[in-house]
Order: C-alpha cells, then structure tokens, then sequence
C-alpha cells in the first residue's frame, strides 16, 4: 500500500458514473480507497475544501484534487 | 483484462499531473492503459472527439468520458 486515494461525491449521475469509472479501476493494492458522500457526511465538507476540492466528484491522490467532469458545485452542498 | 483505458492528453502541466496521478493508479491487472498525446499525435483527435472528449486531460473507461480538471479544449489542438 503506497497511497491514500478519497473519492468525494455526493450521489448526483455524474458522481455514480465516476465512482463506478474511476474509483472502481484504481488499483486497491497500491491505493487505500475511501469513499465519501458530501451530502450524507457534511462534516467532512471543511476537510474536503481544505484538501482544495471545489466541486464533485472529486478524486483526492495523495493530496492531490483531480475534480472529474462537473455534478456539484461544494458550496452547494452545506 | 476487463477493459480498455485511453488517457489522453497534450502534454500541459495539468495533464502531467493527471497522468502521473489517476493514469498511473489505474489497476493493470484489470485494465490496458493507453497513453495518447494529442498534440504530437494529431490522428486521433477525431477518435477522441467520436468518443466524446470535449478538454484533455480525459480518462476513458469503456467508452464513459471522464473529464479531469481542465488542461486545454480538443479544439485548441488541431
């Protein structure tokens, strides 16, 4: 295990599509996968925007954000 | 093998971070993982666009586009 990878969303079209693309390909030898919904689990939103997410869904690798094509806006979700 | 991963990009400092960031987390065991640079290899710009891909860097999984960040538009590269 070398890295850490957290996919945020928040359970829009786009974020099940990305979770079932991209999270689900990553290589669960090398990375410790966390997934985490925005919209069920707010008071992980400060932890998000600190780490640099600005919308979901949002792929974190080793701190650092890749935001995959566009479902939410995060100041949309507090 | 279950699938077929094209990344594609143009050699910008985004798409260098994507690839050396969700391309290179990808699960080999799982998935053949093509690398194409656009900008040098001008032949599959209609490929890509038949795909779907609208801005390099972009993942496809199985034909799903996904768009990560935002690194430059297809158009910009013809």
């Amino acid at each position: 295990m070398s890295g850490k990878a957290i996919f945020y969303h928040a359970g829009c079209p786009v974020c099940v599509s990305a979770e079932h693309g991209i999270a689900n390909a990553l290589d669960r030898s090398r990375y410790d996968v966390e997934i985490v919904h925005l919209g069920e689990d707010k008071s992980r939103i400060t932890q998000a925007e600190a780490i640099g997410v600005k919308s979901v869904p949002a792929l974190v690798l080793d701190d650092t954000v890749f935001h995959i094509n566009f479902g939410a806006d995060i100041a949309d979700l507090k």
